[in-house]
């Protein structure tokens, strides 16, 4: 992704979205009736439509040995140890947050309920280890089709949103297996309406550009949102708790 | 993946399987209770269970242009023309079926009786297309988890199972969403037990080597297996289908 822009004088930050992008952390999808599951848009092909949004799988921390990553924030120089035992530096969410209370629109106080919430959480009550929230397996029926005996099983991934009161954002959070280990992994999207991107031209109707960008602000009217999403991160794992009061405590020391 | 070796002789193909592979088509899985749903192993780590399986996301196709992937078949200069215009060589699943029907162990019979069985499943009994097999979504109940007011719902993906009689080996059609485009896409998975591997040193109860490889014997006793898989590849869908009557012909012809 391209570094962020940061105006210190209008106290913004501005966030550039490749819309073109068909990997990668951020897609642009769509819901066709409310409440729909998203499926990616081809925006080069199809064009943006009103009910297209953004789906971000928004990071808050980058690994410093990787360089290449390390380069996309603009705090590099800063530290902290993750719960892998890697040295970390702030990055998007946590970067975001860092230039708010910087500029004191977020508060110390703030921050600091933030770690209070967190440390009162108890571990039976992280996402990963709540037991109404598994990857479950429907008992198989027999099934045939087109001359196959078939079982048919379905296999259900709980996911958990959260809309922000009075915003256009929400956030998905997606109970997906581990990947080399027993036991869930929790990932959190942020998602909001494409509408809510400033592009030159008017996004809704016609086809993407080349490596088109449309930009993403976050200003005082929105970055208390973001500050809920670092507090829902820290619920998510042991792992995750750690690094969120590490972060906070980078932040305010 | 190492290139299969293949025994004229013996009437024998051996699949090399790179046992430590993190991503990629293969991957050592582990069921704790039977029919539960797999989860990756660290055999380099965790070390092999008689409850590990291999699961392999077989292929029957590779795009002439993909040189480097080209260079894993050994039929590289067989020819079709895919159902997306792709000029494309025999690879895995076809090649073996090629090979076979070569050492005439699969019959012009056998391979005919597939065209005719594919030419006559209508289009909506594809699976594909098939309305008992979409992914789902669960209406949306609230919950209530640390203080947050969250919706939570469920999405439910389709999975199919098929037991060849008589043998350790099942296939596994996972039902997901395509990538860049609204529908489904089904996915075909060979699944078989660790222990039918052939390795220098007995598997179970030690550690994988680094880039350790076992073998996966294919022969007259197990063929019809993959025969009957060429058969379920080309009911997944019109695209599928299309492809295995091509490479049945380019097999035939």
């Amino acid at each position: 992704m391209p570094q962020i822009l940061i105006n210190k004088d209008k106290q913004i930050i501005e966030i550039p979205i490749l819309l073109t992008a068909v990997s990668g952390k951020i897609r642009i999808k769509n819901r066709s009736i409310l409440n729909e599951y998203g499926t990616p848009v081809a925006v080069k092909r199809d064009g943006f439509l009103l009910s297209n949004y953004v789906e971000w799988q928004i990071g808050y921390d980058v690994v410093k040995k990787e360089i290449k990553k390390l380069a996309e924030s603009s705090l590099a120089e800063t530290k902290f140890i993750g719960a892998n035992g890697k040295v970390k530096a702030l990055y998007e969410l946590s970067e975001y947050i860092w230039y708010f209370y910087k500029w004191n629109i977020i508060t110390k106080k703030e921050l600091e309920f933030v770690i209070v919430y967190l440390n009162s959480i108890q571990d039976h009550n992280l996402i990963d280890n709540n037991y109404e929230l598994q990857i479950d397996r429907s008992h198989p029926i027999e099934k045939k089709i087109n001359g196959f005996d078939f079982e048919f099983t379905q296999v259900k991934y709980p996911l958990l949103i959260y809309k922000f009161d009075g915003y256009e954002i929400v956030t998905e959070i997606k109970i997906t297996e581990k990947q080399y280990a027993v036991g869930t992994q929790p990932m959190l999207y942020l998602c909001f309406p494409i509408t809510e991107l400033k592009a030159k031209d008017n996004l809704i109707g016609r086809c993407a550009k080349t490596k088109e960008i449309a930009n993403f602000e976050i200003s005082k009217n929105n970055i208390k949102v973001f500050l809920e999403m670092l507090k829902m991160f820290g619920i998510l794992s042991k792992n995750h708790r750690h690094d969120i009061l590490q972060i906070i405590n980078t932040i305010i020391n």
